[in-house]
């Protein structure tokens, strides 16, 4: 490890005195493992790793871990920031020093020396030097994604985001801030009504969610302690696509539209933010072409998200320059580097397409070399290439297909016996089309955190007794099955105890009774009791008090 | 009221089509009473006073009244802030929107116009204008004080407080982000040991309590989570006087700094700080005269308090501009207004001296106008006496006189029948010497809230039927008994679940059943259901689960 400083030169000292076969120990090498981010990603990757092997050195400059689904309900105090966040050095306690957290902010990554240059946040305000640099033998990047403004004018400087906890408790003060605004003498009746209109950009999951949680802070608590200026209030969302919620099933699309009708708030669809000023949002109707201004409270604006600089200026180190999100292939490994990995929101995977292995594929296939492919010897491989290439399983499925030797027909729509070269990449053409990138959701980057954990652990077993599925270029297995993310259904809670899911096996839940269903899931999925214990509480709490309006 | 804007006017309209019999109700004017602050004083002054008769404006920057003397349990996370908070709102909202609050700050009062300035703190971020005045009929000043750093070079830049529920939770951030400092690689242990040296400056109650709270959050909670660097915690406290909570019993000081002296706090007393820089703490050792400096991570300033500006512009306008606190009378009216009142730590009661009215008290007192006092005809006045000067009630305690005749007595200690004047002055000449003014305190403030609104509510029936003393001076009878405190006891938390209390009736008690008592004197004065339920778990959780060190 390469932290220096006394008490750490200590305990090295007193290894020098340590037996021999305490030496011998110590001289087993461990690689160095630096992960960047304390996120989903870089959470669930520590959660189970086997420190026994490695030196692990973790940075982020948040020493907590916050569940970020409940964000939208910390903007309104439904929920208490405290008690969806863990201290980092509580989760790693367990391992007994053997990973050191350091919190700060990854500057620069330097591929090349294998090193990560960082840099205390507390600045001018430490004794001692506040930066540092480690060196890795494996990196793990983790860092997640900044707020997509589009280059949007005024964006960054007069709207809220809901990325990090400090946005949402800032955004609660905001809220709070603007009702009393409103009840300050002497203003105009429009002048109260502009203060209490609060703007939503994006209709995906979170800008929802929080357009309803402020539906039903108001509606539910801030009607009865500023009754003077309740009915002043208004929400309105904007979003540019034709509906909100449009990554989920229709009619969960369709029933959050008309609740939100019915609650009075106001959904523009097609419509694109041209810019933000500190008074007024300017927007610009797709359909009619025609650009208006309203005046607003309050703008919270989340619409997506982009790279962060650090995994930019690191992608253009590894000849990534021209792409908009850091490539990693199936395993997770960042293309281009032999020891980065890169998981959760700052990276997507680059699925390999069939059609550029086809060739390879029906060669070792083809297992007499009869340039031919029977359905025996198709059957014998298909097994590895659902494992290698997804996008198959997904083809299969929407072609309702139930079986791959369905794929091998003529165009009569009759079984054959052979294929030829062309005959296969015929069959398997459309495949590649089917690939889809993954959304960047915290059950991604926590499915992708605990998969590579366990390749990190099963990394010397597995060099030998390879687990993953037949290598069609080069030869041989692949060590590990790659990554493959299993979609346990996604919730849209729409406020008044209503909400909305889509479940696996395209189930598609809504109602209060989902609602209770959201209670429970996340509730579940908790880090530790502790978080468990006082979400629940706080639930509880709501129930018999309502929401706290203090602005503190 | 003067409140303009659109729903207000639409109220008054609505109030010229109603009967005759209501507009004779109408023309009955409320007066309008302004009431600055909503700390101890500003909330227990509203919480009891009758609306049917007043029209209640109130002005605060702060939304919500804080339980103050739980902010160094705030600074450790042992309690979270919105545990000892509760929105004004809701304090006020039983009244029916019959008193209005506004978050703003009194940037000025104009004593000669009857008349109130403020100035919401929206700085150019609200639409409409954010100054405002409000015109009154009595101004009840509850505005509380600022901190003192006696003018020394560098406090206010470099030091953190605990006035202010922000300045606790700002602090518990900062204690966070000495341990993360310390853990960052590369320092040498001399820096790591200075990240980790807190200064605390002051000996009273507050600074005592947050010595107290750091040493167990650091022995109970992060010597678990920062293993590497907990040997090198120091905390320092530096008082001026020659012992720590100097303002109790002896007893209770001997065990604290015993107590301290056990857990490794290092208490140094007779120290004069004479700056604080962002890395140093210079100070002067009073005996010795010598100037040091010592190295330090964070510095807490908890000294005293010194008048608001705001205050202080205040009593240059109305001849107070030689004091250094605002004067009230007994009665808590400010000196030199006559519709003004002042409670809380913004004001002192200035006692009236019992030299200044003794011809008056001895002319009321002689009835017979013999040019000598009886026994009898003192003891027909004396308890008027003792109600207008509670100093008399404090000099008999102090000099053992069990009845006040006792006063009377002549050179060789002999009951005397009659006194003339002369020796009526002499009898009394020492008791002025034990006016005490009341201690800057939650307690205080409280009380003096309580007792304003009394006299508020009954301000007409009294004025026909008056319930004070007899008037001395002038004749007749004061409409309300003065002001008079009832000492409930003090606490000081000394950690270690230890706690000492100085109880009425000059008791002490000291020990683990001591901070019991604590817990369940603080948890029942809480004004409202919720903070006490959240308050209880806050403990509860802090046995189970340790206290969170996440820095949010």
């Amino acid at each position: 490890m390469s932290i220096s400083g006394g008490i750490v030169a200590y305990a090295d000292s007193q290894s020098e005195t340590a037996a021999p076969a305490e030496l011998n120990q110590n001289e087993f090498k461990k690689k160095r493992v630096v992960v960047l981010g304390t996120g989903w990603a870089g959470t669930s990757f520590l959660k189970d790793l086997d420190v026994s092997s490695y030196d692990v050195q973790l940075v982020s400059p948040r020493n907590y871990f916050a569940f970020t689904p409940l964000l939208p309900s910390v903007t309104c105090g439904t929920v208490e920031a405290r008690s969806i966040s863990e201290p980092v050095r509580n989760i790693i306690k367990k391992r007994n020093g053997e990973i050191q957290f350091y919190e700060a902010e990854c500057v620069k990554i330097d591929a090349a020396n294998n090193k990560v240059f960082c840099k205390s946040h507390f600045e001018n305000n430490m004794i001692g030097s506040e930066d540092f640099s480690l060196e890795y033998d494996y990196l793990v990047v983790a860092l997640g994604a900044q707020v997509n403004t589009f280059n949007t004018p005024g964006v960054m400087e007069n709207c809220h985001f809901l990325k990090e906890l400090e946005d949402a408790q800032k955004l609660r003060r905001s809220v709070i801030d603007c009702f009393e605004k409103a009840s300050i003498p002497g203003l105009t009746e429009e002048e109260r009504r502009t203060n209490l209109h609060f703007v939503v950009v994006g209709g995906g999951p979170t800008g929802v969610e929080f357009a309803a949680e402020l539906h039903d802070f108001i509606r539910e608590d801030l009607v009865n302690i500023y009754p003077m200026v309740k009915d002043l209030v208004k929400i309105t969302l904007i979003q540019s696509g034709d509906h909100i919620l449009n990554m989920f099933d229709e009619r969960i699309s369709t029933f959050a539209e008309q609740k939100f009708q019915r609650d009075c708030i106001d959904v523009q669809t097609g419509c694109r933010v041209v810019c933000v000023s500190d008074k007024e949002i300017t927007m610009k109707v797709k359909s009619k072409g025609e650009v208006t201004s309203i005046p607003h409270g309050l703008v919270v604006w989340s619409t997506g998200i982009s790279t962060r600089p650090v995994v930019k200026d690191f992608m253009e180190q590894i000849g990534q320059a021209n792409r908009r999100v850091l490539a990693t292939n199936e395993w997770l490994r960042v293309k281009g580097c032999e020891n980065v990995y890169a998981l959760g929101d700052c990276a997507t995977i680059d699925q390999r397409k069939i059609m550029d292995d086809i060739a390879s594929i029906f060669k070792a296939a083809d297992k007499d070399n009869s340039g031919t492919l029977t359905v025996q010897e198709f059957q014998d491989v298909v097994d590895d290439i659902l494992v290698r290439y997804p996008q198959l399983e997904i083809y299969l499925k929407n072609k309702h297909l139930r079986d791959v030797k369905d794929l091998l027909k003529d165009p009569e729509g009759k079984d054959i016996k052979e294929v030829d070269i062309e005959g296969f990449k015929l069959a398997l053409s459309q495949v590649d089309s089917q690939a889809k990138s993954l959304p960047a959701t915290a059950q991604v980057a926590a499915q992708q955190g605990a998969y590579l954990s366990r390749c990190f652990n099963r990394r010397e077993h597995c060099k030998d007794n390879p687990e993953g599925p037949q290598r069609f270029v080069g030869g041989g297995r692949h060590s590990f099955a790659p990554f493959r993310y299993k979609h346990l259904g996604q919730f849209a809670p729409l406020g008044g105890e209503q909400a909305a899911a889509e479940l696996p096996g395209d189930w598609v839940s809504i109602g209060r009774s989902t609602q209770w269903l959201w209670y429970s899931v996340y509730a579940s999925k908790q880090v530790s009791w502790r978080t468990r214990v006082l979400l629940v509480s706080d639930w509880t709490r709501r129930f018999i008090f309502g929401r706290d309006s203090s602005r503190i």
